[in-house]
């Protein structure tokens, strides 16, 4: 059983954005299990269209309309489809009333009706962050679904509607389960080495890896007759994942990022944290800050960028930075150590370093040192050497820091 | 005369990547005037890959190609291209001497060869950021071109050659010139509206809007005989856009980031900048120490996240956090001036206010006050209110306050 993507959009082919609704729907396919070749976008155009959806037919059974059903007049994904396959359209009236309801009294031209369209003899699938409903029809052998363009929508209405749709289709009464691990501090490459042999014979549960934000996800999905079964398959899997890279898990899900799996750590251990930041210039901060509820864990901290900065607000002796340099582990465990009394907070961690183009005091661009103070006194100095550029160099020190705080 | 783009790789297909490299084509297309109608995602698959160029052929002039051309076995876009075509491969061995330099003593396996061949009939276009070169022939009317997966390769080997032999193939005399205004503080649909008139007129220039990151390009592109006359025809459009629009221009480059445009004028007015951030969370002095040469302007910053890291490290009384609150236009005051005093800076900026999701102190999400101290002792405080979740308002405020210092 084979599946096809056609997006419908001329912003598309104007390259005003980029065609992330594809990766999306290819992700959840490769997740079912089934086999996708080939990906079209098209222009807002009905004969274009037409025969598009002409060509996909032929190579395959489920086709996959996004884009084109706003209330637009070149938004006509539904009137192509419905001319294509002799279908008429209809106008939902349920559907309307919530296009209505959402101009609150301001007019709404008669255009906006179409968004409520469905075809007569299909489903509909009603958009939950929009809209613009969705259509799905069987006919010929074919199953042909139409999403909604704007990414927020289509995610909604593809998990929550067209998956099941697909799924009923191919007559699938086995349960899909998919879990995601999360990993730092590996490449792609070398953790992919590490897992070959589980990759190699993969079946049922198939593995994936995705890289991105210099992190890697690793899916892990079963199919299965019950719940039960497919739970059972994939902690069978996690567990020779965690055997042979335990140590670059972070945390687990698709959408947990490093800060995320932070934040998570330190309000389990109920501690306040702290940074001092040279190269990284409040990124650690901001990373943190960037997941709802860091209230409850971040202090605050210091951005100590030039010298000065580290001696007037961190008072680190003049001496320490003639002698040892800004990076040093002196200067990392000075920093730390400071911020923590200032802020009164659980953990401080300081980071120094260079985040290049250039070299700093003979040190090469990737070369930090990062210090953890604690409470108890205690305060610890790790040195790293990071390749990449500048926005690699900071964002992986601070994920290398968290990660430390986080094991 | 139309083009068409062809992506192959079945990471594309896996979802593992987004296919930005069509975005990018897409763009050049649209600023060479080019029509553009089908885009194709294929697998590293002999049989569907030249399905799809025989396909394309018949629609389009010029086919241009993505991907599969590196070193593994199923990198096989050359070689499918040069079996339908009927057109010998060949190994260029100037190439194959770059290929090898870069294993540095490392063994190389001979599989790294095929990143040297190009079309015997056709000519090669190097690729100046890393092995694989690219291929470019002509034949039966039509121009094929290959370009790397990479982005970076890519859009190099685009611009570097690409383009050129695009152009001379359209027997394109013209001079082709682009220029790009950056915009923030205004949403897109309304820019595109104020701009309404000059883009239903458009005809040389041309003029497109893209969205990314809260902010706005507008590119406008020329095209005439000389590269003066292209310039001319340019200025006067972008006068039109000024005059209409200007005050929300933060600088001019496509790849200029509100940072850039910051870091710029800071260094211009030789000024040195610290930062005191609440909900920012250090955002402010991150994204302008991401951009190399932050340390001709950015001095640091204070992060206090919390009511107690407002108190003990900017000595904000409690009385006046008591009556006025943290979201306020006092408390903004505050932030500013002692933190201009600490770091001794030129100017200082701080960000007190609400990110959401919750409220806080009565104030909605997206309520900011940004303070503005200066050496000569005078401070300014803006309010404002931002639509969105919490890391666009972060973002917006940020923005709000690099564009009033660039302005």
């Amino acid at each position: 059983m084979k599946a096809e993507i056609i997006a419908v959009g001329t912003e598309l082919l104007m390259g005003q954005i980029v065609n992330s609704n594809a990766q999306f729907i290819a992700q959840r396919l490769n997740e079912m299990g089934l086999s996708h070749h080939i990906q079209t976008v098209v222009g807002d155009n009905p004969e274009r269209l037409i025969a598009v959806i002409q060509q996909a037919e032929q190579r395959s059974d489920i086709i996959i309309l996004t884009g084109g059903i706003g209330p637009t007049r070149d938004d006509l994904t539904k009137e192509c489809l419905g001319e294509y396959l002799n279908e008429e359209l209809v106008i939902d009236s349920e559907s309307l009333e919530n296009v209505k309801a959402s101009f609150k009294g301001r007019v709404m031209v008669s255009s906006n009706e179409k968004m409520a369209a469905t075809l007569a003899n299909g489903d509909l699938m009603p958009n939950d962050n929009g809209q613009a409903i969705g259509t799905v029809i069987e006919k010929n052998q074919h199953l042909y679904l139409i999403f909604p363009g704007p990414p927020k929508e289509l995610q909604a209405m593809f998990r929550n509607y067209g998956q099941d749709y697909i799924r009923q289709w191919l007559n699938e009464d086995l349960v899909i389960k998919s879990r995601y691990l999360r990993f730092f501090g590996i490449g792609e490459s070398l953790l992919a080495d590490k897992l070959d042999d589980l990759i190699r014979n993969q079946e049922n549960p198939t593995l994936a890896t995705y890289a991105s934000d210099y992190t890697i996800t690793v899916r892990i999905t079963a199919s299965a007759q019950t719940q039960e079964e497919a739970d059972g398959l994939i902690a069978d899997m996690i567990a020779k994942i965690e055997a042979i890279a335990g140590e670059y898990i972070f945390g687990e899900g698709e959408h947990i990022s490093p800060a995320h799996a932070l934040q998570n750590k330190l309000k389990a251990d109920h501690l306040r944290i702290a940074f001092a930041e040279s190269l990284t210039a409040g990124l650690a901060a901001d990373l943190l800050a960037s997941v709802p509820g860091a209230s409850a864990v971040l202090e605050g901290g210091l951005v100590t960028y030039s010298r000065q900065a580290k001696q007037r607000l961190l008072e680190i002796p003049k001496d320490l930075l003639d002698s040892e340099g800004m990076v040093s582990e002196a200067c990392a465990r000075a920093m730390a150590e400071k911020t923590r009394e200032k802020f009164a907070s659980d953990i401080a961690v300081s980071f120094t370093g260079v985040a290049g183009p250039d070299s700093l005091e003979g040190h090469k661009p990737g070369t930090v040192f990062v210090g953890f103070a604690y409470k108890n006194g205690h305060t610890q100095v790790k040195s790293y050497h990071f390749n990449g550029n500048r926005e690699a160099v900071r964002h992986r020190v601070v994920y290398a820091a968290y990660l430390e705080l986080i094991n």
